[in-house]
């Protein structure tokens, strides 16, 4: 398949007039072909007027058909083949294996919400059948199930080209709720985007959807992105990425005439507490596990290991020792643009400043590539930690700092200074049972996810997952990014009241003719 | 229970010193005893601190501890007897049947939720039992539940003293949720409030729970408010009354240096189709009844059908006579204060302007009460409401407004025009099902309820019930402030990774001890 540098409005291939954009090879600092034409205020009202009139006739169709179209996009991903492959590793200085497991992973959330559609519990069907004869007042027959919310804005991450991006989890739990998707592509991987873009496009055509479920804009700056969260026909807004972006999108989409809400995952230092009996038993084990995990990917995941939290004392200094050891071999990474890796730079200079900061170890020096990074592990005590706001900062690379408080209570007190995560992860014995039930409720204030013995990297696509947690992690702690309840982020629930069968919609009917799950009078039941 | 015009801070009663307030009885405009003290921001901060100080260990009581907290919370409210019942009808002019009635519905309100919760399907318990042979990398242990969300404001709504207040739906479904509950006391509702808190408060310590499980504010204008709502303590907030009350709250909320969700129902108009053939063969019946509930307790209802659409000819002109004799029937009413009967004058007054709104009836003349408000019939053609957006706004009270358009395309583009509802209703006949199976789509972008041959008003309160809708009828079309599904407001997920059986909440323990309904690998099962 040729990129030939043009947005997809619908089934239309359109060259946008307004500038240029290019991706760069951030290895190589490269400009790569093709050019691409940025859109204008018209494509992005083009392009939200089909996804406006697709609506409709997008949601009536049966699970069933947008199952399938979920699984043809899947395939088609597949289809591209090498071609992908080598498109996004030149688009992001990822290497191939990450690059085909983020492929396998992509795939696997497509098919994950065809199935999910399928079953159909989300669709959340409730019955409370009428009581003509109750007193005082009789009850009218209420039926209730939930819709899809609208066109929905979405934003890949710069990180995940494939998995969070075009044809990413937003994308799948939007379409397989019945929302109409108009994404914006990543700046970093136009050609990527387009590549998968095409793909959906076909498989709108294949599915004989109406044209307007899928469309992809391109533009540099904030113009495109804020015309689209502006535009009436937007009802939903998923995003992956800054702080800051994530922070205008929301203000942008709270400023509309009709607010709608915006879903945006935003930074994380996903905090690491070591209880005193593991870290004794295992110290140098989970020393290097850390680093292994602080440094994956360059250190580009949400959900980095970025602040370990210890008691002082012997262990904690064997700790400190060994995770040092295991980052000087670390060789220096490739980042995934010029602004990671210049924010990477800026961040880990600014904890260099502290004077109560201090760095134990650096990585392998940076390699010859323009985005070179090299890992970097600090430490600072539980008392600079708690009065310096700056350093419970995310620094959003291979960075790890150290955080040794002076005992338990100190302990649970940088807890509690945390602002919101999307992760916390406990290190610990039997023996530290004890802590670490006095630390999982502030945790679970704390985290939209809690792991125990592990590191925080590698995100399953699962039924109980959640990647979500309380601000400033996400903008709206109620929902996940991942997993099968994505899904409810793009949902409402109506409520149909004294329907005849004739107006009912299906899932709701007498006998249950989906053979769905159900709630009838308050009581769960299938069939 | 002697009413002090105290405030209640925990386990205290706090008389605040910052201005006098009372209320008003809106049948002869007197002061009624006692003065009640404002709060000052020291009693919001006390209040909220020990709403925070509770969360936990209010959160980790038993569901069973909760259920017979929320019953005790009813039957105490019963137990004030014919006390509550005098009190609210002077505060709100209200007769005595629906006081009763409203009575018996809150105290239904605070049972659903104590079956609700221990029922426990609100807990979403799910479980990805671990693969650790999977290839090519093994798969956690993944469960997730849901836990509350923090301390919540509740903002009580000045049409319903007992049951949109201070135990009304919103306190019962956050309380049931494991959140502490800070409200404030509507100012036309001082003595019923203060009645109500001390039975709560009573019920707190009845049941041994942490005393910042509870709190009730005094205040007059919005400083109290917006004080709660920016407290860091407080985590989410309930509301129900204005469009710009709502709003101001949305805004203080989102101006927080954490953004916290607001669960604001504003306003309706709750558009009712007549639709051509329904029109012809029960056009009088349906204009009866249309009145009545325009008019029921003098049309202060949020779901009060306000705006009425039919197709121009004699069965609409009939339709319109009935109501218009229907109306004229009508007798004074007392709306429930000052500042609700002003803007009902002002929004009838505003009709009566237009040009292109003609009034063809009006109710019997006010009484000698100082809130007397008279029943008012308008009508207007399609085309003067689709250019003139004012007239598709809401007025509180006892007015509707009929709009004839020129065929089946006209009335599909007055469905369309609307703005978020909390219902719409349909009126047809077999008949009309073609009509309607075009307008249902529209309508289900539009409302959370659509009724077909009923009227708005009367909101059951029952599993299947959405009471809410899109903006500006709510600020969250995602959630209703009826019903079992109100509950899921004040919750947010959290998965747990690996955990040990001796740490993990007993909800998603092996071997199910709770008996709960559960998702175990993508299938739901119970036992």
């Amino acid at each position: 398949m040729r990129i030939t540098g043009e947005m997809l409005i619908g089934s239309r291939t359109v060259r946008g007039a307004h500038g240029t954009i290019r991706a760069v090879n951030p290895a190589t600092g490269e400009e790569m072909e093709p050019a691409f034409g940025g859109g204008s205020n018209e494509d992005v009202d083009a392009a939200c007027a089909l996804a406006g009139a697709a609506f409709d006739p997008y949601r009536s169709t049966s699970s069933e058909v947008r199952a399938k179209f979920l699984e043809a996009i899947a395939q088609g991903i597949m289809d591209l083949g090498d071609e992908l492959i080598e498109r996004v590793m030149s688009e992001s200085g990822l290497p191939c294996p990450r690059i085909e497991g983020e492929r396998a992973r992509t795939c696997g959330q497509l098919r994950l919400f065809a199935a999910i559609i399928r079953e159909g519990r989300w669709l959340n069907v409730t019955i409370d059948p009428a009581m003509p004869d109750r007193k005082p007042l009789p009850r009218p027959d209420l039926r209730s199930q939930k819709i899809p919310l609208g066109p929905v804005a979405v934003f890949g991450a710069s990180n995940f080209p494939l998995a969070f991006s075009v044809a990413g989890g937003d994308t799948a739990a939007a379409l397989a709720a019945g929302c109409p998707v108009v994404a914006k592509s990543h700046p970093s991987h136009l050609g990527t985007s387009e590549l998968v873009g095409r793909v959906i496009q076909a498989a709108v055509a294949a599915c004989a959807l109406p044209e307007g479920v899928f469309s992809l804009l391109v533009g540099d700056g904030n113009a495109v992105g804020e015309a689209l969260v502006k535009h009436p026909a937007i009802q939903a807004v998923a995003f992956t990425g800054s702080r800051r972006g994530g922070l205008a999108l929301v203000a942008a989409a709270a400023s509309r005439p009709q607010p709608i809400p915006v879903f945006a995952e935003m930074s994380s230092t996903n905090p690491v507490f070591l209880l005193p009996e593991a870290l004794t038993v295992r110290g140098a084990d989970i020393a290097t596990g850390l680093v292994e995990s602080a440094t994956l990917g360059v250190g580009q995941f949400c959900t980095k290991p970025g602040i370990v939290i210890g008691i002082e004392g012997p262990a904690f200094d064997q700790f400190s020792t060994s995770a040092a050891a295991a980052l000087k071999s670390k060789a220096a990474g490739t980042m995934l643009n010029e602004g990671i890796h210049k924010s990477y730079r800026a961040g880990t200079a600014a904890l260099s400043r502290e004077t109560s900061v201090h760095q134990i170890a650096d990585g392998q020096p940076p390699i010859t590539t323009a985005c070179s990074a090299q890992a970097m592990l600090f430490t600072t005590s539980a008392q600079a930690f708690l009065s310096t706001p700056q350093l419970a900062e995310e620094v959003f690379g291979p960075a790890a700092l150290l955080v040794s408080c002076k005992d338990e209570a100190q302990m649970f007190a940088v807890a509690e200074h945390l602002s919101g995560q999307l992760t916390a992860t406990l290190h610990l014995a039997d023996e530290d049972l004890a802590i670490a039930r006095q630390l999982l409720p502030i945790l679970e204030r704390k985290a939209g996810r809690i792991l125990v013995n592990g590191f925080p990297t590698g995100v399953e696509v699962s039924h109980a997952m959640v990647h979500g947690g309380p601000f400033p992690s996400t903008s709206d702690s109620r929902a996940t990014s991942v997993g099968a309840m994505a899904i409810e982020r793009f949902l409402r629930p109506v409520c149909y009241q004294n329907f005849p069968a004739g107006l009912l919609p299906e899932a709701m009917q007498d006998g249950n003719p989906q053979s769905l799950w159900r709630v009838v009078d308050g009581k769960l039941q299938q069939g």
